[in-house]
C-alpha cells in the first residue's frame, strides 16, 4: 500500500438500503435454540464527503459479476482507485455491494433447505466461480493458453502471474457469486458468459436497492460495471425516474426490449454506454446502437463511447483498474460536467 | 447518515493478505467452458492513516460471528464507530474482513460437489445464521420473548425494533456466516453458542492471516471479537510472536490449554480481556482466571476488565455500538498508552 496525498473529507461511513426480515424454519438454523427471524436482500452502501464538493449530484458505484465494492477501491497494483479519485474530485461518492455479495449478504435458506432434506441436492443454488481462464476471456486480457496479453494490455498484469514479479493479487479480490439465492428475482442464467435477458422493469434486487438509494439520497448519478451495467437503467425504471440524474453503463447492459413507457422515462435521463478495447465484435453492438436510436430518436440523451475510438487504446474490461485507470475517470466525469445537471441545491 | 467533522487522512485503501489459488473441477464450475483455478482464503483488509498519526503501532479491528468489518463503522443508529474513531485518535486504522465472510469471500467447493452429486446433501457446509433471537441472547440485549431491554441497555434498541422509530437497522449488518466452508482449519462447531475448543496453535485460517498481516505491517496491535476474540492470541502464537505488539481481546477468548511454550511467548505481549454488563455468569470467568494467572505468573502483563466494575454499566456484547462506544474506546486507548511499547520507528 502507498500513502496518497492527505484528503480530508467532510464525513465517511456506511449503511443499508433495503431488507427484509424473515422467519426462518427452526430445522435449518445451525443453532436450533435459536428460532426467529432474519434479514435478507439488504444492501451495504459505504460513502465518504469531500471537504470541498463539487456541484454535481454525489455518485454511485455498484461493482459487477464475482467482485464487491473492492473493485472501485485500490487497484490489485497499489494504486488510486476510483472511489478516492472521485472523492478528491468533488464528487460525494458511494459504492453499493450487490446482495449476494460481500457485506450485503445472502439469503442461505434453500442451501438450508438442502442439508435438512428437504429439498435433492440439485436445488442448491448455483455458484457462481469466476476462474482465472474466466477472467482472461471475460476481463480481455489476451490468451489464456500461453498467457500472452493482447499488446499494448493496460490491465496490470504482474497481478495476474504475468511478468516480472508476478502474483496473484487480482484474483484475491474475486470472490464467489451468491445471486442465485437471493428470493426477488432469478439470478440472469450467464453459462460461458451469455446471459437470459430478464426484463427491463422486472423486480430484481439490487436494482431495486439502488432505487431506494437514488431515492434517499434525493438525486444521484447511478454507475453499473458488466454483470450490473443495466442496474441504473433498471433503477430508474422501478421507481426512481425522478432522481436519477445519470446513467452511466460500463461495459455494457443495452436494452432491446424498451417499451414507449420506459423510453418517456429513460429519455429524460442522460445516460453514457463507456467500452474498452480489444472487443471480438464490432463496438458500438447492435443492441447499444438500437437503444441509443430509441432514446435520442426520442429527444433523450444518450452518449456511446468507445475509448480507442477517442485515442485511449488498449484498455481491458477492467479499466477502473487498469494502469491508465484516472485518465478514463477524466473522460466520465467531462462527460458528467457536460451532460448532467448541477445539483442546484449543492 | 450524519457528516462528521472534517477528518484529514494521509492515505486509505485496501488489499489482501494470504490466499491459495486451487484447480477447481470443471464439473463444480457454472461455466465449464472456463474451467481453471480460482482463489481462496485470501483475507481482505481495510486501512485509513490519519494524517497525524500517534507513536502507537497500527491498530487491527477483527469483527465477530454472522457480521463484517461494517462493525466498526457509523453504528446502527448512525453515530462515528471505531474505525473513524481510534483514526481521530492518530492510529494507523485497518479493519481485517474475517476469512468466509464479506470481501474476502469463501470456498465454495463443497457446495458445488453437493450439487454436482458428489457428496450428500448432508455434506453442504453448515451456514451459521443468527436470527434475532441468538442476537437478544449473545448480544445480551435482554428478554427475547418479551423484548424487554435489560435495565440501563447501552445498546441502541431502536436499532432492533424495539421503542419509538423502531426499524431493524442493526440486522441488516448481521449474514451468514461460511466459515464452515474454509479449507484450513475446521470452524468450531458452535450449535446452540457452545463452541468445541480449537487448541491455540491449531492452524486456522483467519488468525494465520492476522499472522501475515501483523508481519507485514512490522507491528501491530490486534483487536478480536466475540468468535475472534481469541485470533489476536492464536495469531501471535502461529508466526508472529515478534509482531504483535498488543493482544485486545473483546468479549472474550481465554484459553485454559496453554503450554509452556506458548506462555513464553505471550508472556511477552502485553494483553486486555474486556467483557460488558449482564453476564449471568461472573466475571472473569475460570479460564480467564487461569489464563490471567499463567501468563502474569509467568512474569506477562495481562489485564481483566469488566466494564461495570470499573463503573461504566450497561454495556452490551456489541459495545463498540453500543451509545457509549467512544468512552468504552477511551478505555481501550488508555490501556494501549499503559501498557503497549510505542512504535519507536514511528
Amino acid at each position: 500500500m502507498k500513502a496518497s496525498p492527505p484528503l480530508t473529507l467532510q464525513g465517511q461511513g456506511s449503511f443499508f438500503v433495503g431488507g427484509d426480515v424473515e422467519k426462518i424454519k427452526t430445522e435449518y438454523l445451525t443453532s436450533p435454540d435459536y428460532a426467529g427471524k432474519i434479514m435478507t436482500d439488504q444492501m451495504y452502501v459505504q460513502f465518504q464527503l469531500p471537504e470541498k464538493t463539487n456541484k454535481q449530484f454525489p455518485i454511485v458505484f455498484m461493482h459487477g459479476c464475482c467482485l464487491t465494492s473492492k473493485t472501485w477501491e485500490t487497484t490489485p497494483d497499489g494504486r488510486m482507485g476510483w472511489y478516492e479519485y472521485f472523492t478528491r474530485k468533488g464528487f460525494k461518492t458511494f459504492m453499493a455491494e450487490q446482495v449476494g455479495r460481500g457485506r450485503s449478504g445472502f439469503d442461505p435458506t434453500r442451501f438450508a433447505r438442502v442439508n435438512a432434506g428437504d429439498a435433492p441436492n440439485t436445488d442448491n443454488p448455483n455458484i457462481l466461480v469466476a476462474t482465472d481462464r474466466f477472467a482472461w476471456n471475460v476481463f480481455r486480457w489476451g490468451d489464456y493458453e500461453t498467457k500472452t496479453p493482447y499488446p499494448g494490455q493496460r490491465f496490470p498484469m504482474q497481478t495476474v502471474g504475468v511478468g516480472e514479479n508476478a502474483g496473484y493479487s487480482f484474483y484475491k479480490q474475486v470472490i464467489p457469486d451468491l445471486n442465485a439465492t437471493l428470493s426477488d428475482a432469478a439470478s440472469p442464467d450467464c453459462n460461458g458468459g451469455t446471459c437470459t435477458p430478464i426484463e427491463p422493469d422486472a423486480p430484481y434486487n439490487s436494482p431495486d436497492n439502488l432505487a431506494r438509494l437514488s431515492n434517499q439520497l434525493d438525486g444521484a448519478i447511478l454507475v453499473g460495471h458488466s454483470q450490473s451495467s443495466s442496474f441504473p437503467t433498471r433503477a430508474a425504471l422501478r421507481g426512481a425516474a425522478k432522481t436519477v440524474k445519470g446513467i452511466i453503463q460500463l461495459e455494457t447492459g443495452c436494452f432491446t426490449n424498451l417499451t414507449a413507457d420506459h423510453i418517456k422515462i429513460l429519455k429524460k435521463i442522460p445516460i453514457l454506454i463507456m467500452v474498452g478495447d480489444n472487443y471480438t465484435v464490432p463496438q458500438p453492438t447492435p443492441a447499444c446502437v438500437t437503444m441509443r436510436d430509441q432514446i435520442n430518436g426520442a429527444g433523450g440523451d444518450m452518449t456511446f463511447i468507445s475509448l480507442p475510438a477517442i485515442g485511449i487504446k488498449g484498455n481491458s474490461h477492467m479499466f477502473m483498474q487498469d494502469t491508465n485507470n484516472l485518465e478514463v475517470a477524466d473522460v466520465i466525469i467531462d462527460w458528467i460536467k457536460q451532460h448532467v445537471a448541477k445539483d442546484r441545491r449543492g
